[in-house]
């Protein structure tokens, strides 16, 4: 086990040999000496990844650096990295203007490599993740529930893109890249029974529906209406199936039924105009749409019955979705959007799939065929989600 | 007492004089006679009202008929009609395309001159009031559980402009006219001690603000944010007040704070940017909106507590508003819409209102005033409820 003390006052280092599986050890001693030194040279983690260097959104392989394992800092050799529509907005600029050179990616998993001193919950060899948050205040109410997501000081700080004093690039960087650093806190502990590529894409996809579908108590019989079945959409499937919900899935893709129904969909129906809709007007106890663009929501929320609740977590190009007032003053259905979910609850997705083997469908890509997967994001191709081994990279 | 019998097999015709106040027995026994002939002429009640004739919605005085009073229906002598934005929206065509010449007006208080043999919660000389509905199936459940807003089949018929075979000139008629004819079950029982004039603009104003906050359980102690502090603003202020909520009041207007402190509200923020509302942020319990125009909605909603809800009952033109997704994700806010409020809700805030001494704040105008009153709604100048005096039209 490796222990980094980055305190001013003693720097003392232990250094222990680390009783870990295979392919752990990959990191230089020479290197991890470095984060120790006092000679002018550079404490910062040499890394690379895949980062887009302009709004165009073409990612391309770029060296750069992490900060030194500090205290409470997990070292992750990043396995593999889930590729969520949210990296596509971010880069290409579609919510807010970034910074660039950006590594996109928050739906990380990996093994721990090296821990700070302070570190309790981690040892070196541990599986672990990173979601969509790296770091938040940690003292105000909602960081002390457990709400980091909702952090009322600083916010949260996105696990990429975030403006990050420590971070040699300035900015937080992603997960598709070969490690990341990250404080304690914000590591979640994957279930050595839980295979790492399936853990990915939880740490998004997962959580983002699995929160809100427990916030509104989806239960045994309930009909939960899941629009758009893509990296989200058919974990949603998968997880109202799990806690007994009856799931009618809503698609533009006929080609999604089949799989739908796999997911455990009662009902399918493809949306190839809103007239689609009418007959479900009133019918589901709740649901829950990950369409990332905008879209005729108001006809989609009317399909829920009075005082249900709709919840959106896609979010569209510069976040605007147009609302029907009248439609909203008829059908009566509570609109709210959800984000995330706080490091607790994400702890608890993980270790709810791993008791009951719920995995997303996932197809592991190569790094070099990243900016094509994107391409199939985009186009609705991606069956279910993208992940990339990064060994590749 | 008048009791019309107008079935086709027992045309026997009760007439009785009616022990009424004053000026209650204007009609013409002859007219009243005419809805029972058999020889050709029409049965057809004359009325006079002010009437758009197209979108520009320039009201003019109008002679038209209405429906014969049947065995289930009062005739109404209209005393006092309130304007409601509603009306300017509908007549202009903002809303859907409409059908000339339209008579506006959903919020009639008068007396009742006339009933029909069927006729039982109502007398000659009852206070009686039309609101926002003439009719609906009266067989679904929604229409069954007092939900007549919400009618499952033909949707509730609106007071004017709504196709109905019934009425002579092909579509429903409203308030601002001499009189009304309208089936028992949507006429509203004014209660004696209170005030024609006062009573009119609850049916449209007060339902629409007091069945959202009943049905969200605004109660003693709850920060409430009335946004948009006109005709229905207004009373809504007075409504959460009168629950012993602590209510906040946001308007552009600055010549309104007085008066909305006069209202009830203990705190009175003048919106005149975005920015004042930062301070305001996650404060409130519940907010009730009534901009009938598109507005920054998401930056109000952003003043709720989370998991909050926020009601928007104004509708601005074309129904449409846009909603940030980024703020609806953070702000963890339920955002929903109501529609005016069934018969028997209707009934209770008049009661309520009429025991506990809530009266709109109006001015009493002329009839040929109209369009200088509409003019001045949508200026924002009504100060807050325009009632026409009927005897002047
Ligand atoms: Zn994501
Ligand atoms: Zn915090
Ligand atoms: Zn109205
Ligand atoms: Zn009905």
């Amino acid at each position: 086990m490796k222990k980094y003390d980055n305190s001013q006052s003693r720097r003392k280092f232990i250094h222990q040999t680390a009783i870990s599986g295979v392919g752990l050890m990959l990191l230089n001693p020479n290197y991890l000496f470095a984060t120790q030194n006092t000679n002018g040279m550079s404490n910062n983690i040499p890394s690379k990844g895949y980062a887009g260097k302009d709004e165009k959104g073409k990612l391309v392989l770029w060296n750069f650096e992490r900060r030194p394992v500090g205290d409470h800092d997990l070292l992750i050799e990043i396995k593999f990295s889930g590729i969520c529509h949210s990296d596509i907005h971010t880069i290409k600029g579609h919510w807010t203007k970034q910074q660039y050179p950006q590594i996109p990616g928050h739906e990380i998993a990996g093994i721990v490599t090296a821990v700070g001193k302070n570190v309790s919950k981690f040892k070196v060899g541990d599986k672990a993740g990173v979601g969509c948050m790296v770091n938040s205040c940690m003292k105000c109410d909602s960081c002390k529930n457990g709400d980091e997501n909702h952090c009322e000081t600083t916010g949260m700080v996105g696990t990429y893109g975030a403006p990050e004093k420590s971070s040699p690039t300035g900015i937080t960087q992603g997960g598709y890249a070969n490690n990341i650093v990250v404080t304690e806190h914000f590591a979640i502990k994957i279930p050595s029974n839980m295979d790492l590529q399936f853990a990915a894409p939880l740490l998004c996809a997962g959580i983002t529906t699995y929160s809100p579908m427990m916030k509104i108590k989806v239960k045994k019989g309930d009909k939960v209406g899941v629009v758009g079945i893509g990296g989200l959409g058919h974990l949603a499937i998968k997880l109202a199936v799990s806690k007994g919900a009856e799931v009618y899935a809503f698609t533009t893709s006929p080609s999604k039924v089949n799989d739908s129904k796999g997911f455990g969909a009662k009902e399918v129906i493809v949306v190839d105009s809103s007239e689609k809709l009418k007959p479900w007007f009133g019918k589901m106890d709740y649901m829950i749409s990950t369409i990332p663009y905008a879209y005729d929501v108001s006809s989609y929320l009317s399909c829920v019955k009075p005082n249900g609740s709709f919840t959106q977590v896609g979010i569209p190009i510069n976040g605007e979705l147009t609302i029907n007032t009248f439609d909203m003053i008829s059908n009566r259905v509570n609109f709210n959007g959800s984000l995330i979910g706080g490091i607790p609850e994400t702890q608890e997705v993980i270790d709810y799939c791993a008791k009951n083997k719920i995995y997303p469908q996932i197809q592991i890509i190569k790094a070099e065929k990243i900016n094509e997967a994107w391409e199939k994001v985009v186009n609705k191709e991606a069956r279910y989600r993208y992940v990339i081994d990064a060994a590749t990279i």
